[in-house]
């Protein structure tokens, strides 16, 4: 099968990023119950829920397109979360492996965040509203996710410098 | 063994980011030579000197640290570079190939910069201020790299528009 337009690229990627969030679905309760510190623990479980909305926001977004969803293998994410198994397969004081699981779950945020800007920035240059907007509002999810983590690691090993950056 | 402390965890990912950058150092020029746009080609070129220069870089924060350089396999951007083959692989419209390729990229420089922004986080907090400053300098690069695929992106897929925002 050869790609021969913008719009047959969109959907292979949007079949590539539906693929990531219902791999992270399965992934993050597993680091959930892995977090020793609370706060990152009800991060865990918050940002869960939270890829759940973008698993049926992307059904939304195919639908939009008149496809129906499907999934491709995305060896990018399937990297990111074997990397992320291994490490919680390995011995660690539970804060150095709290300080570990926020960096695979922003290394996870980032391959998204790159992910959703790229069909995001096609669906506007395509003229799919409706798609792009869905996209934006779940792009904007990630980011903030990724913020969340920075403030948390910094939280974690400098209890400090959180109080003074509030 | 056991990751008991953070400079240990630290040193772990810094492993991880020498492997990252030496796949990158391979898989560059296979992306400039498959790319239609000169523009593009000529990013991908400059990058592959940049990757050599991380490489370099993380080999003095390895001194700086009292360490040798070591590569620990980095699943991650093994599946992105995995990804980035299979997409080379597929038969497509220049034009389209190319927007793919750019996708590819910044997935790569978003995982770099979850990557370098953790371990830059660590050696600051641990008092490492020359490791600090070097994996800073990295982590600017490749945040610079990626606004500039973004700029190229939508130069490729809308020649007006890159006219507008000059």
């Amino acid at each position: 099968m050869k790609l021969n337009s913008l719009d047959e690229l969109l959907v292979e990627q949007l079949q590539d990023l539906y693929h990531a969030e219902n791999q992270l679905v399965k992934a993050l309760p597993k680091m959930a119950q892995a977090a020793s510190n609370a706060t990152l623990r009800n991060a865990f479980e918050e940002h869960l829920e939270q890829t759940k909305g973008h698993v049926n926001r992307l059904e939304k977004v195919f639908e939009s397109l008149g496809q129906s969803p499907e999934s491709r293998t995305c060896e990018g994410i399937k990297g990111i979360v074997e990397e992320a198994d291994e490490f919680l397969s390995e011995s660690a004081e539970p804060s150095v492996r709290d300080a570990g699981m926020i960096a695979c779950a922003q290394r996870v945020e980032h391959y998204e965040i790159a992910g959703y800007g790229s069909v995001r920035t096609w669906a506007e240059q395509l003229g799919h509203q409706q798609a792009a907007q869905l996209l934006e509002a779940t792009l904007d999810e990630e980011k903030a996710a990724d913020k969340k983590l920075t403030q948390i690691a910094i939280s974690i090993s400098n209890p400090q410098a959180a109080v003074g950056a509030r």
